[in-house]
């Protein structure tokens, strides 16, 4: 099966670390096909940039979707993933979604752990959004400015393996989240200086985008999720107003 | 005072039509200055929909935020509200918040009655968004199709206020909401057939922003509404663009 | 318009105090006319107090409702609102609710700050009432005694902006509200060095009064906020007994 | 032990009804002292008749908690009662809170059956405030006019069968209620024609104020029940007023 | 009236304890009839125990539901409390759920204080199931090792009552709950060194076992809560076997 | 990979059934090794039934435990899967909680449809223990009797996609399941007569367990999964009875 990670930010250094750790975890049979935004921000951080940036993740899956079997919306908060999932025929993972779904079934509450702090609130208003902020201990950022995006993780892995570990003593959580797509791959590192389950979003992305296509899931035509009816469109990008507009099928 | 009336879809006569509300019901020196989206669809009402004209919203409010006092988005359902109060300096209220909000000062509980069926999930998302579920008696739509969207509320006035009667008595409504920017103004010609207060979203938009501006508060430089830190962008539009990359001020 | 700017205190200098704040923000038209409780306690602090005092601000009403357009309770609390709001014709709004909704639209979650310990509990009850708990950051309470009510918001100025910038800090809050009528004036005082809006309790209940005259809402003759059925009475204040009976229509 | 059985109505016909009920289910050497309301209203029925009636519970139970070792808010919707429990030193238990928490114990969700339409707003509201709503499984009322208060529950017996019949089926109750003052000793009366265990109010009130003295609680002094400071008052009832302001120990 | 004091723990020095506490609180004419399990563990802590012990109180109940009553189960925690009050014809009560019923009737939050580390994350699922989540202020636990369980009220006590006032200033409980099959009887040692009442947990079960024998409630017939229709077994125990194939009536 | 499909009943026919399914869906690679219960009930339904065959199911984990990489519980309901979590290293997920968190990624709300009316009250208690009652839009029972349990999925077959299909329309579910063991496999058939996503639980579960290996999450040390500390037991099975007594390592 082909699975597209769609990255929504412009960070292609970003994509190519998801790539490397998708891949090694993916079933034998699965394909990743990457993809990374080329015009938005390097990386979504608050309401406005996830806003930006799921209407330009439904730009690129429009044009790509018929290409795979499934699509990972390859940024921690999940922009434009409910968007995606009522517009497209194949099943759409957010990679926020995938890992804390996943978290729940190691342990009562996740602890999410980022390397920004104006990630916070937006990461709050997904867990939100997901319903599953019963299922949180909590949010942690650091505080601190970085080098570059793409090796954020292993510049500040202390910092935030020490993060994970007062997310545990102190919002008594039971399995831990490293968030952000420059995060992926730091789980498998740190693990064993982590006393509780660490879920890898990417990895945790990838299995479930496999369960779904395993599960040969139907398109919905009732219920909130089928697909909206054809609309006019003015101005949007070319794949984007042939999808809405139904010139596409 | 300015108060810009967005309308983030590309219904002019929808515009024209809130204009004339909204112009009624400002205290005497507000003026209304209007703006209709000239990309994106004729009227919202899907995820879809919402993820792409809140990105539209912000475009729109980029080029006109420094002329204005404040800005209502005119469209229920709110697209980009939040984001928009993130990045702009100036007080932005959503069409859908002021009607909720405003009925929540007339009864305990509000219904919400629109014209088209598609509008419901959406609608839902939006009420939770805002934390009013709770308040919520309950989302009516009528569920036939429409000659033309600017009219919908005179061609469908019976049906909508039969759908009002009936949300009261088997939601237990206090108050009613009707909901979509073609149903502006329905509220005052048919309140002598509804038993409880109704709020006209328009109205209540007007007066919230006047509100606003009449506390007279300040840009948070704290909090999660604080403006987000520059950042580089690429292929967005210009004045957005510059608004995010602090290139504005 | 004429306004009842109702102080269910004893206390006529906080009477006073509020009055010259609310007029300095009414609209060019209206009227604010000031009633202060002539039996009760100078202030409401407890559960028992505003039993008591919410049961006074209906014989308060009850004497007051046909002279004027709408009236505001002018106690953070807002002892007696749900009552006034089912019992009498006219738009009533609690200056607690008002300063709540206003603020929720300047930010995700609003921070209470009052001057007095035994505040807290009440006002915790009143969030949860109005059905914004989950909108609400925290409320913080000074802990030491004070010279004269009315001027309570003067002599602990700095210690309530200490307070409020903790809050902002620890407890994450979008929006300030300094609450409590004796606060009256207090945020346009203190407003620049506090790092978010803060929203004056008093301002936002004139214009929220001002928005629902301006909505000309109908008395409900459905829902739960109809008014009751007539019933016979023994004891209470004439005024009231007369609008309970059905004998003042 | 002495139990005060206090009813904020005027009914005395009503007090007698209790009485008799409340009497049969004490335990030896418990004494039931009834004190009915001599200002008021015959029955408390809206959000306006509990603001007052709470007020007056205050007044009688100033005038005689010294003489009893507990006291039962002898009205389903339990007006005054968190304000008794606060500024009064004996257990003060209502009688929809015994009910209601009685209930729990014999399964997950209990159903409310009254006599009259306008009760259900309060008994929602009452519910809510106890944090109680996700065990309640809804409010069923009648809709009739009857004859006189005190028999209501006799003369409408069989309805009220019906309608407890219909929640059990319907709303999936585990447990009936018969709420409302003049339905005391109906449950014992048809407790076989209904397939659920049904709680008289009277009994489980009598039963928990029973519990409240045997655990000989001490009133707190800390926490948010503790006894308010004193503070001055006007013309409020003379023993209410004295113990208002600490005149009375 | 007999009320089974059933221990699904194989302490009987703790049994004995919870004997004498209850007994001195019973009415004349209780009698209280004490079992401990044969087989289990000392003391119940965890998740699995509680699988364990909950399925251990079903096979001492269907041994002796016949000869009592209504039946106590004796360990905070309520193991096997839902589905014996499914079971079983009599009333069943458990020790937590009385307590913080109990509890409700004192204050606005109750705290929960118990001797191990272990148990906190158990009393939070049980306070959730028994949906009174809202009504605790929270559990705090002490964390170090003791002598024997059955003395370990009197080892601790002074800890105990720390941790108890830490709760009443921290965590603003208005009342207290220790919570644990061998801290019964602390509360009436230590309640004048605590500001808030304290409900004692056996004392609390009894006195509701006797309410719900008193309000003489009828075995659901429909219903969550009635008996299951009859269903082979294997391997089980006898009585439990006979009384869920229904070959016991 | 080795999964434990471990049937906490004593039907061996349904183990049959759940194997066919499962191993279809498997990964190359995974082998899924199925267990039945030797003694309990032929398929679980009640509370009382959950109580015992939760206890049975650690049982048979701990004598197979060693032998697998991941177990599931493989009985709608998830009896024992929180203590089993607790107690054992390796995964463990139930089949409840794999299709309903698996449907939350293809919808906003799923619905669950069954064949008995005896599993709705167990499987409501199941969705709220999850946290996930805000995503489920309701459940849905035939209730009539059947001929063998393990073939209720073809004899019911049209009711149950009847029953399906009402759910969506009226409970506006977006996903369906269709939940008890007997029903597996049950969704692949009619698939193309229900107009939303159909997720089979069994399915699900062995996608869910092949993921949690796939993650290579570590045991839990700290947080409230960590394995109980050791413990004396007294009549237990012999391999639990080890396992809890840390003999076995």
């Amino acid at each position: 099966m082909k699975l597209l990670l769609l990255n929504p930010n412009t960070s292609t250094d970003v994509t190519h670390l998801m790539m490397g750790v998708g891949q090694r975890a993916a079933a034998s049979g699965t394909e990743l096909v990457p993809c990374t935004a080329t015009r938005g921000v390097p990386y979504i951080a608050t309401r406005t940039e996830a806003q930006i940036g799921g209407a330009i993740a439904l730009e690129m899956l429009a044009e790509r979707h018929t290409k795979v079997d499934a699509a990972i919306i390859a940024a921690f908060g999940d922009p434009g993933v409910f968007a995606a999932r009522e517009t497209f025929d194949i099943p759409v993972v957010g990679m926020a979604e995938a890992a804390m779904l996943t978290a729940c079934m190691a342990g009562r509450r996740f602890a999410i752990v980022t390397f920004a702090q104006a990630l916070g609130p937006w990461y709050e208003e997904c867990v939100r959004d997901h319903g599953l902020w019963e299922r949180c201990a909590g949010i942690r950022m650091l505080d601190a400015p970085f080098q570059a995006i793409s090796e954020v993780g292993t510049e500040k892995e202390d910092l935030l393996v020490a993060l994970a570990q007062r997310a545990i003593v102190e919002d008594e959580a039971d399995v831990l989240i490293f968030a952000g797509a420059p995060l992926s791959g730091l789980a498998e590192r740190v693990a064993d200086r982590i006393p509780v389950p660490v879920v890898d979003q990417v990895v945790a992305a990838v299995k479930q985008a496999e369960a779904l296509v395993a599960l040969r899931l139907r398109k919905a035509t009732a219920g909130t999720f089928r697909r909206p009816a054809a609309k006019p469109t003015i101005g949007l990008a070319d794949a984007l107003a042939a999808r809405l507009e139904h010139r596409d099928s």
